[in-house]
């Protein structure tokens, strides 16, 4: 658990470590937590090389006028794993950026769905791009959600 | 603007009127605006047949680790649009689902982007499957981010 | 192999299997090889509940002006074998059409390339909407391209 | 028309020339079309800054089993009409490649739909990633299918 407030950890920082152990200090509470996970309540729970686990649990501030969590949080966590996954790849002195995500949803997402798993692995990491897939699940192991996405790495 | 509180409009009034009455309720302030609207400060601003325009201003709440703007706050306003968009050409009766969305990120956005403009358009509204696309812009006109989203529509 | 003339099987005869036996049909030599797949020169190797695996060798033929296979071989190959997929899962007396596929090319084909491997898989098989995944890889099973696919599941 | 036999250019003579200077070569029949254009029968019939627009008649040849043109043949088109479209806006002594595309299936094709267009346009221009959309329509106008695509430009 990451008891930092939100917040941002200067480029001067980041630069000089790889994507992995970056993350690792967002994850382990050395860096603080990003300020969208602290609005929308999802917390970076697992990264290690080509994989990020979050977690959270969706709730009635994220429903859509049509009685369900809009599909715009299920496209955050899963942006953010699948981000993440590329984003272990890039040693110190990359960044990245992600290029596109596709999301198809799969359940509805309410309430009453509790917490939920958005685990993301890299499929293919390039010199330059980067691809990953990610997986939204229940605690019951249920598909609700799933996505691909294409990230560039750059030097900084 | 709509004064009324977030939340949801009984599923049985909705029925009785087309997606475009009931998005125009909302625009208009007769129905209450969406959870997720008011959490991250986007309203519906135009809605016809066929278009749906969100605005919204980016702040510090919805920044990744990474400097700028989540990608997630991006992919909620393109897939409101978008989704919405789709929903004007179901007629009374009829409900809809975002089967997917795919969202390409063009320019970074942070909390000096200003105002921002998400405008969806149906690219082809058949029985079953609406399509849609969506482009996010600043206030001078900037592409920002763009994407396409697949709306199933069936009889409630 | 399939040592039939390539051609269409009768409407009729479709109607009373399943998606499965269907393409079993197929993958034996029962029911005639599709013509696009004589023209490209593509077999369905394998096929299973929920998993496709069509194989060919990319040759001079498929190439664009920059020197290499066109996008759109690859583009055929993992939509037969994700669209195959989520056949596999339509019963008796239900037929399918693919909605969209999504395609990310990893490494340049040539006519160096020999046998290619296209394998899908179903990710997620509900009543209306089927999604699945597909990978081409290579003799040494490095990964070529690999997408998703959305099929509409109806009854005929 | 291009009266050339179907072919590559050299990559030495494609170096000093800018993508769109390349692709009215094409066109106008001063560099030889590429294999797979000659094998589907489809011609890049016109191209200028950020567009490019192809033509071909679908005949039984591109069929899949279950009785239209296989969404292959449309994915090759569109994946034509957009990669070429960001192609135009390469200058002399760069490249690029197709990191992605997405293709949505609208209307059924068949051996009886006629002369189809597919007309891919760029939506953004950037330095390194270049993005662009495409619809493929027939003689009347109806939209049989619509696109998007991503490009890396690099260096060459």
């Amino acid at each position: 658990m990451n008891a930092l407030s939100p917040g941002l950890t200067p480029v001067e920082e980041v630069k000089k470590i790889s994507g992995l152990e970056f993350l690792k200090g967002i994850s382990e509470g050395r860096f603080p937590p990003p300020p969208i996970a602290h609005l929308l309540g999802f917390t970076l729970a697992e990264v290690e090389e080509g994989r990020a686990l979050f977690t959270g649990t969706p709730d009635f501030r994220f429903y859509n006028p049509i009685g369900s969590v809009h599909g715009g949080y299920i496209a955050t966590l899963l942006d953010s794993c699948m981000s993440c996954a590329v984003h272990t790849t890039a040693p110190a002195g990359f960044g990245y950026t992600t290029v596109e995500i596709k999301v198809n949803f799969v359940r509805a997402v309410t309430d009453k769905t509790g917490l939920v798993r958005a685990e993301g692995k890299v499929i293919n990491a390039g010199k330059r791009i980067g691809t990953s897939e990610g997986r939204l699940t229940d605690a019951q192991g249920r598909l609700l959600a799933h996505g691909t996405a294409t990230c560039l790495i750059f030097p900084l």
